[in-house]
Formats: structure tokens, C-alpha cells, sequence
């Protein structure tokens, strides 16, 4: 298993800029080998503006970025890609455009049989994992399948936030709304990612970094807190 | 058009009880020629647990309840229905049920030829619009589709939230969640129902009752706050 991921959170965490708060965790998982980076922006409207806000800051790193949404064709994109990174937005429009443009399978497997490096943030990290289930989005489009590119085994809830003891809202809160995806039969943990956190995937090792911890959350279990640092792999294990 | 509708953003509002604060309401609604209501607890897990929730409250309002899941035919208890009242919980889960139990068009056709009230609290209020695309919930399961009872032609999204200026979470606000909504081609205006407010329509009168404004949204235009009291039954025409 050739798989190296680096799985974000969020792409910018307050008081700071776009993908400052990982740079060095970017910079480090893409190293010298690679020079240019597939980016996708399906996941926010203005696909034009979006990679223009990635390209300078990837540029900024050493990194060029080519947009898929500047391709002829979008499957020999990722065929030809040495590095992706899909950015955050709507998740729903994000796996759509993915589906749409036919690009899962090819993402898949250049990811897991040619080893290239893959880089998500928020939306790009939920469609990373098995499917789009735990995302927090709105569902403002309807995609095919909420099943995902597949990456990882399990399901990862990015921006995770705890429970506000002072808050009047009566919504769920976000461990409620976790609990209730359990409820369902054969439905796989999730990762609760703060912001500030990110998941970096190396063939089956997978281990936690950034600056906040981490909450695990299984079914029929009682959830767990990890911090940065951890050592994550059994996540990957599909029995798990 | 015959249609009676109650659609209550959240069935409980901070510090009381379970429809509490909407409970004259519904004793309007329904009124004295309602004996028994159809509960519909499809939007959580323990339908059981949540039959018995509803079936106390309402007995202390003077009505009777059955629920849908203790019927051996759905569709059939549908059809000979006096009322009915679908709960909150997870909207994803709730919609499926619709489908699965092949009631959707059936609620449709007893409210709106048959004229029987409808209650909705929540994830049932978001089904008895055009769509749950406003939904807060996360999508825990697929449904067949986005499309909803349709009782109205446009959206609403429940539990609607101010932005916090002191907030240093960096996922998107609900007002930015909805603006991506609207970024889609051919997307419908959405009542935003802030906790404590609900949306009265009979027939093709609607009026926003409760203690709390609501915010419309709606495609290309500013958005505008309502008063409890308002006339809102310029959005019960298609071309709105
Ligand atoms: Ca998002
Ligand atoms: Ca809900």
C-alpha cells in the first residue's frame, strides 16, 4: 500500500491565513520530489477565484499548481498528476463535480496504486474517507452516492467542535449528530478533527498532528480523545 | 387549495418542556374537531421512546395519538389519517423512511385535497417543503432523493442562526451555507425560522407566528427580517 495522505481540517484557522496554520506539514509531505500540484475546486462556486487563492499560497511553498477545472479533460488530469490537493467548501457540490466528472476511481488509483501524494482540507478531507456521511455541510445538491473516493476505511468529521455548555440553541450538537450516524447499522468510527488538526496517512501508519487533539468516535463505544502526536494506524485496519 | 400546515422550527426552546412553547398553537390548529393525530417519530432512532414523548404531551392538549410505525400499513394509516404530526431529529433518516414506507405522495394528497392539518417540528417541517437541500442535519443515510412532501414551493431551514461575532470556529455560518445553496441554478427562497418561530399557512395564507423574527433568503436578492405577525403569503406562489 503505496498511500500517502495528509488530511486537514480546516484550511484556515482564525487570525491566520489560507493554509498558514499547516504549511510546514505541507512543505514536508510534498517534499522536493514534486513540483507541480493538481488542485480541485469543485467544492466552492468561483473555481477561477479558488485557485487563484491556492496557487499563490502553493507558490509562496516552492509548489506550481495546475486547477482541474483549467483541463480539457479532467480524468487524464489526474492521470498525468504528480501530487493533488482538494480544497474545502460544500462537500455536496464538491463530490458531485468529483462524480460528474467522472475523476473518483482515477483519484483512487493513482492515489493507492501509483502512490501520489493526496492533500484534502475540510471538504477535501471528508471525500478523502469512506464516504461523505459525517461531513457538516448543507446538502445543497444531490450527488449519485454519498460513498466517497475511499482512501481511508472510516469517516472523519472535520472542524469538529465540542459541545457549548453556555449555548441556548436547541440544534443538535455535533457529538449528538455523530451518535445518531452510529445508530445505523455497519457504519465505520469517526475522527473528529478539531481545527488546527490534520490526519498524515503513510502506507498503513497513520499519525496525528497539529495543535489540538482529537476525538475518536465508534459504535457502541465510548469515544476517546488523542493527542497530537498519536499514533493512529489501527484506524486503517478495515476491521477496526 | 385546502392546505393547513403548522411548521414549527424546534419542538423545545431553551429551559421548557417539549412543545411547550408553541402549545396554544397547535390547540388552534387542530382545534376541537381533531381527535386523534398521526405521529410520524421516523427522525429518531427509538421510535418507540419517541411515540410515548409526543403521545403525553399531546394527551395533556386533549388529542390522541398514533403513531405511524405501530401501524401494520402505513400508507393505509395515512389514508385514514384526522391529522398529522412528523417530529424532529435527523431530516437524512426521516425523508428515507418517507420513501421507504411509500408515504410521501399519500401526506401529500390527504393535506392537500383531503385538507387535513399537517404539524411539522424541525426535520418535519423541513420535509414538508420543496426539498430538505436546508436541512442543518448531517446525512447519516441516502435517500432517494432531496425531493420532499412538497406542501409548499419553497425552503425552509429550522433552528435558524444568527452568525456569532465572537466566534473563532471557522466553519462556514448558517447564513454562508444558505447563500451556497443559492449559488445553485434554480434554487427557491428560504425562510430562515429562528428557534421559537413558526410558519401558520392555511390555504394560501401564510403568517409567521411565535416570539422570534425570521430572516428570508432568497436567490440574487438581499435578504430581509420579518416580524412574528408578518403576511407571508407572497411565498406560497410559485413564481416567488
Ligand atoms: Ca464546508
Ligand atoms: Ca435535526
Amino acid at each position: 500500500m503505496k498511500r500517502r495522505l495528509l488530511l486537514v481540517s480546516n484550511s484556515t484557522l482564525h487570525g491566520g491565513g489560507y493554509l498558514d496554520h499547516c504549511q510546514q506539514h505541507i512543505c514536508d509531505f510534498f517534499g522536493k520530489d514534486v513540483k507541480r500540484v493538481l488542485f480541485v475546486p469543485y467544492a466552492l462556486h468561483d473555481r477561477d477565484a479558488y485557485t487563484k487563492t491556492a496557487r499563490n499560497k502553493f507558490k509562496t511553498l516552492g509548489y506550481e499548481v495546475d486547477s482541474i477545472h483549467e483541463a480539457a479533460d479532467p480524468v487524464a488530469a489526474v492521470g498525468g498528476a504528480e501530487a493533488i490537493f482538494i480544497g474545502g467548501g460544500n462537500t455536496f457540490r464538491l463530490l458531485k463535480s468529483l462524480y460528474d466528472n467522472k475523476v473518483v476511481t482515477e483519484i483512487r488509483r493513482r492515489v493507492m496504486e501509483d502512490g501520489i501524494p493526496y492533500m484534502g482540507s475540510s471538504a477535501g478531507t471528508n471525500v478523502a474517507t469512506i464516504s461523505i456521511n459525517t461531513t457538516n455541510d448543507m446538502p445543497i445538491v444531490y450527488p449519485p452516492s454519498f460513498s466517497a473516493i475511499g482512501l481511508v476505511p472510516f469517516n472523519i468529521n472535520p472542524h469538529y467542535l465540542d459541545p457549548d455548555p453556555h449555548s441556548r440553541h436547541m440544534g443538535e450538537t455535533r457529538e449528538q449528530r455523530i451518535t445518531q450516524y452510529h445508530e445505523e447499522p455497519d457504519t465505520q468510527s469517526v475522527l473528529g478533527l478539531r481545527e488546527g488538526s490534520m490526519l498524515l496517512v503513510e502506507g498503513n501508519k497513520a499519525t496525528l498532528l497539529g495543535s489540538t487533539k482529537a476525538r475518536l468516535f465508534s459504535r457502541e463505544k465510548p469515544s476517546m480523545e488523542y493527542d497530537p502526536g498519536s499514533d493512529l494506524s489501527f484506524l486503517l485496519t478495515d476491521t477496526h
